[in-house]
């Protein structure tokens, strides 16, 4: 589908066809390496002893029993990584986060660890090291954080973005404000205002592979590490620094991934291991427990945000208003700076703002996931919308519609739009039959759209043509979700060979530059740019070549469908040479040929969605049942639209679970009540229904075949289409994410309270 | 030291110095990954079932038992590889040699093979297995085989390169003949013509570490081999050829190596394991036990060889001819033309000819032995120079100076040489305080010439510059001796760059252009080529990079000692911009920087040394004890003075054992005596005095720094030395190497009968 007569469809063999993802045997046979899949010969086991305490101060750690424990190699507390990271203070976080340095912040973060011969040893000496806490007074909550009278996470955090600077420390950490317009004067415009505050709880991404790594350091300066990441150079670069190596003496390979969306792009054991490591002179193997990884991986936010929209009463906004409080752990983030940008980016806002507040609380410092702070933005937002449709008394789509942004529409956090897919999936919903689909009795439909700005940034791709002409395309984004099909597709597509004919592998850091993680949905767009870039370097090497093979000016010979061809009457009986002839002569004509591309991917488009949800409501438990799901979103040009699908079908299950049940549960005590899957309650299958997909494609003109980033946008919606379904049905608007039965029944009370 | 004005000393800060070797504490520590050091999940133990006769028809292979045994994944034979090689006779030979078909050939010929759940299983699995054999006669000698009586190898060789072409069949394989001018006519004009007949035994190179492989095949024709080899990207051309697979689809990752010397040039248990994967469904590894090694890779040649020289009485040959006779085992080889080409390739010929056979053995396929074939050529030719110089009554040194190549000498093998250095190691020679060392009684001195082509060939480097400044540079020849080290001299030199800030590593199949092996001592010369041009290209964008920081035009910057500089009055005072100083801005400058070189190696200069040595014999025992040992040989430009040095001396030392010691044993049944090193001596540290080194250098015009090969020339003189200082200090011409003490003993028995 088209949008915009400027960006005709293009013409595609490969792109958009749906091979079998070539990672899926070695996956269903369990032959796929993941991080705790690797062994190096003598390794140890390494353990970490973790904080039983929301906040404490560390006086005393004694390891003296434990190192005295026979098969024990190591034991390493924060004075065995050393603060190297001179002055800059996001380092100084990751590395106080991997071991703490004095206090221990939140309920599991490191305080010490050991590698010993094996697991059984490690963790009977992790008994062996005696900590002596002083137990500090400590706030989990993000709207208690926010209190003056508030313990304080960090004694020296003065607001950073007010003016003038504060004297006095807080939690909030930073403030952030994106907008543009005059607000005040845009509420004195309306003719009907909505006003109310949103609190989402904690989530975790929910990832199946724990976090696991095998950390080798020599003697001489140089070490190895094998990791589960969702960037390999990224995880290079914070170790080598929090270690003090050469970037280029820490060789790392990433495994196969089971799951990141944003909690594998920060390092939380792999500076502990490469640190023991390099203390016992052999590898050590580190795997975190489920419990561990929720204890101390890196959940997402929690938040409470307050909306104010208003409008005229034909449906126009004249001005949006947000507050979003976010909270970050112990340490600064971005994340409510992030929901700032995204909150109103769907809209054309003539007056809008919205102000971030970061929140420190004693929690697992947060981390991203998959559109980080977007869900709760929008959830905010996008229920507000829908009371104002509500007061306006105009569907809500429509109501949508109206405001949508557009090319050319100022967007609320500051670029100007170029052609984007808002619009086309409203109206994409409108028609579609769900919308109309019958309701029954205690069921509710709602919609929702949402927002994702997408990344680009730093690739390289090798491609090499082998002798028999087929094609290796070593690339350095790690695949999380087929990239290696896509860019396979795309390396075919422009070389005009058979898919099959290419394979993908994922590079370890010695062997190609720097890669940006597989983040921000910028794997498949940035890769295949610099795959196609790759391709065309390589095809300007078989041009070369055929013109020797023919013995013709290099000018003469076209490219096309995978062939070169001479040009011009007066070489008109040269039989075209194709990528396998070309190869088959390499050796005698130069050598082996390849393409290369690095660079920066500019111009990765924003991306838009909008979902069609139903719910049923049990009034007897409080339990709500999705019966129907619809996703519509713009993917550019989906270049493998099986994977389209599957992340948009993805985005929008994660997105069930953290509107209806999962949150972290901390008790009085600091401590987190629910650290595994029994009381974290992800969705299965059952719980879902087939989730159906619409594809839009408006091509994004910063890229040759139009592709956009497709992987986050479709957690955004569902919080919010959730939301407004569930309200439809209980008749109260829900405002506090997870909607887990209590809180569902609580509703209901009220509503026969009320 | 530089011989030629025409290639004036360059000045060099990294190359030429001596850092400690980068993969030293690696393999000190034992955390260096060999071959058997690697393992994936769910691995299989493979086995491999041997002929135990020289020469036999299977008949029938009963699989049925085996493949009952519990714990046996799978059985496979040679119908499990099928013949794909369409015509090929090479690969077919490969093929064939891998796994019997139809015939067992040798003693420890492949027949069958299982793969099991651990080592026990599988060894027990092969006893299981039933060939019924039909003993046929075999051959194992060089001078049998040749006998119009002897028994046939292959029953369908007939000798090519004879015309017209054989109607009977023979175990000569092929006649190769090399030389120029008139041989006949030659000996004609001769004052003094010498005349002998040489042999010598088959030998094995010897390395430390057995070969061994993990490989594993998937059910959707991708697979992965882990493997010792000295080119893994060969590798993967012959499995994927043999198992039926697409280059691109087959991951050849090569483990460190204890020792190839060539012997790891060709595939042996490779394909076996790959298609005991591909049918038990799991990874299988492989390792060869001591034994197999000896029975089943591939040793050098036996050789027997007639010599032929005429000189006129000042010394001045007129004319050399030669017919060498080569040990292949059961299939053709380039072997005895090797042979032919180089064995007179020290010397300005005015008629010269050799003829080389290659003979079919009931032996394992021979392979490459460092400067595979010389030894034994030169062991012949400098025996018979020696001979010559004695009947002329000239100095042995004197004699050879006189007849020695220089530049514009057409070799004897075809090339016009370029600048060269026998000449100068002869010189060298004559003037080393070792010539003139007194002797004592039952001691002799003798000394040699040798020659090697040294190779070039494929080669691929990516060189990609850390955010930190420093440098990764991945490699595809396999380091056998170094090379790591030397590789990072060069790229340090180029970027004017400290050594410790490049890390070179070894880049798997797949994330690398294709290269030749690291064979014909070509890795750090091909390498090192293609270093230095992905150096510069990484210095062109460096260049580009800096003028975009300075916002000049790119032309106005030039590249000095490590520096962006710009040139120019008008922009006299920037600052010269470092490597660290452009990484650093990389990001914001274009994205990551690299540097990439695909080429063909030409021009690899030939290489030749002058050995001296001086022995002892006990009259008694008929041992021979080498007193002093001194190796003068032309390394171009000595990139890694230590290195070249150990490759001389490695050179030496081999060769010291291949004349004094080593050799294959068969016994009348054809089964091999010896194969084992108790039993077939190889020489250890005790046996070997300190071997002094000078290292001469002649650059080599068609290489940047001048540097040639190295590895290879320090093995072929050795044989002759030995022998002319054995012959000398015994008093009788020893024809037949090893000199073993058996040997001595009858010479010195001859010599008194005599």
């Amino acid at each position: 589908m088209n949008f915009d007569a400027r960006y005709a469809a293009q013409s595609f063999k490969s792109v958009g066809t749906r091979p079998i993802r070539p990672d899926g045997v070695d996956k269903v046979t369990g032959r796929a390496r993941y991080g705790a899949d690797f062994n190096m010969p003598g390794q140890l086991v390494g353990c970490i002893l973790r904080s039983p305490h929301a906040h404490a101060k560390i006086e005393k750690i004694d390891t003296s029993k434990a190192e005295k424990l026979k098969g024990v190699k190591a034991v390493i507390t924060a004075t065995d990584l050393p603060d190297l990271t001179n002055g800059d203070a996001a380092m100084y976080d990751i590395l106080d986060n991997c071991m703490a340095r004095g206090k221990a912040l939140y309920d599991g973060h490191a305080v010490a660890a050991v590698a010993a011969i094996d697991a059984r040893t490690a963790r009977q000496a992790l008994k062996l090291i005696k900590v002596r806490y002083k137990v500090l007074p400590h706030v989990t909550d993000v709207d208690e954080a926010v209190k003056p009278s508030a313990p304080l996470v960090q004694n020296d955090v003065f607001t950073a973005g007010v003016d003038p600077r504060p004297t006095k420390p807080s939690n909030i950490a930073r403030r952030s404000q994106y907008g543009h317009g005059d607000v005040d004067a845009g509420f004195g415009k309306a003719d009907i205002i909505v006003e109310c505050s949103y609190r989402t709880e904690q989530t975790h991404q929910g990832y199946i592979e724990p976090h696991a790594c095998v950390a080798s350091v020599n003697s001489d300066g140089t070490a190895e590490l094998w990791v589960c990441t969702q960037g390999h150079f990224v995880f290079r670069q914070h170790c080598a620094g929090l270690l003090g190596l050469d970037v280029s003496k820490l060789r790392v390979t990433s495994s196969e991934i089971g799951g990141g969306f944003g909690g594998k792009t920060h390092v939380w054991i792999e500076p502990v291991a490469l640190a023991l490591s390099r203390k016992a002179g052999r590898p050590v193997k580190l795997v975190m427990s489920r419990e561990e990884v929720f204890r101390a991986s890196g959940p997402t936010s929690a938040t409470s945000i307050d909306v104010r929209i208003g409008a005229r009463s034909d449906g126009t906004i004249t001005a949006a208003l947000a507050t979003l409080r976010y909270s970050c752990g112990p340490y600064d983030g971005m994340w409510a700076e992030i929901g700032a940008m995204t909150a109103f980016a769907c809209y054309d806002l003539e007056n809008v703002r919205s102000v971030g507040q970061e929140v420190l609380v004693n929690r697992p410092k947060t981390a991203a996931y998959r559109a980080p702070s977007a869900p709760m933005a929008a959830f905010a937002v996008e229920s507000a919308i829908d009371e104002l449709a509500g007061k306006v008394g105009m569907d809500p789509v429509a109501l949508r519609i109206k405001n949508a942004a557009k090319e050319g529409t100022r967007s609320s956090y500051g670029p100007v739009y170029g052609p984007i897919g808002i619009g086309p999936t409203l109206e994409a919903v409108q028609k579609h039959p769900h919308m109309n689909a019958p309701l029954g009795r205690n069921q509710g439909r709602g919609m929702a759209c949402g927002f994702w700005f997408n990344f680009g940034g730093q690739t390289c791709t090798d491609l090499n043509i082998g002798v028999d002409g087929t094609v290796t395309l070593a690339v350095g984004t790690v695949d999380v979700g087929g990239s290696r099909a896509s860019l396979s597709l795309v390396a075919a597509e422009e070389l005009g060979i058979p898919y099959e004919q290419v394979k993908a592998v994922i590079a370890d850091t010695s062997t190609l530059g720097y890669n940006d993680m597989t983040d921000g949905s910028r794997g498949t767009f940035s890769s295949s740019m610099a795959t196609i870039s790759a391709a065309r370097n390589a095809i300007a090497v078989m041009k070369e070549r055929a013109a020797r093979m023919w013995d013709i000016p290099v000018k003469d010979v076209d490219w096309e469908d995978g062939h070169a061809r001479a040009r011009g009457k007066k070489h008109g009986n040269l039989p075209p040479l194709s990528v396998k002839d070309i190869a088959a002569a390499a050796p005698k004509t130069g050598g082996p040929i390849a393409g290369h591309s690095e660079l920066v991917a500019d111009g990765a488009g924003v991306s838009f969605a909008t979902h069609i949800c139903d719910v049923e409501i049990d009034p007897e438990t409080g339990a709500t049942k999705v019966l129907r799901y619809t996703v519509v979103q713009d993917a550019g040009k989906a270049v493998h639209p099986d994977y389209v699908e599957g992340q948009y079908q993805g985005g929008a299950a994660q997105g069930i679970g953290w509107a209806l049940n999962e949150e972290y549960i901390y008790g009085e005590d600091g401590r987190l009540q629910n650290p595994g899957f029994l009381d974290y309650r992800i969705p299965v299958c059952s719980d879902l229904p087939m989730i159906d997909t619409q594809i839009l494609e408006i091509p994004n003109p910063n890229h040759p075949y139009g592709v956009r980033g497709v992987g986050e946008t479709s957690i955004v919606p569902p919080l919010a289409a959730i939301a407004n379904a569930v309200s439809n049905a209980v008749g109260v608007r829900m405002t506090h994410i997870p909607m887990s039965p209590p809180r569902i029944l609580a509703a209901l009370d009220g509503k026969k309270a009320g």
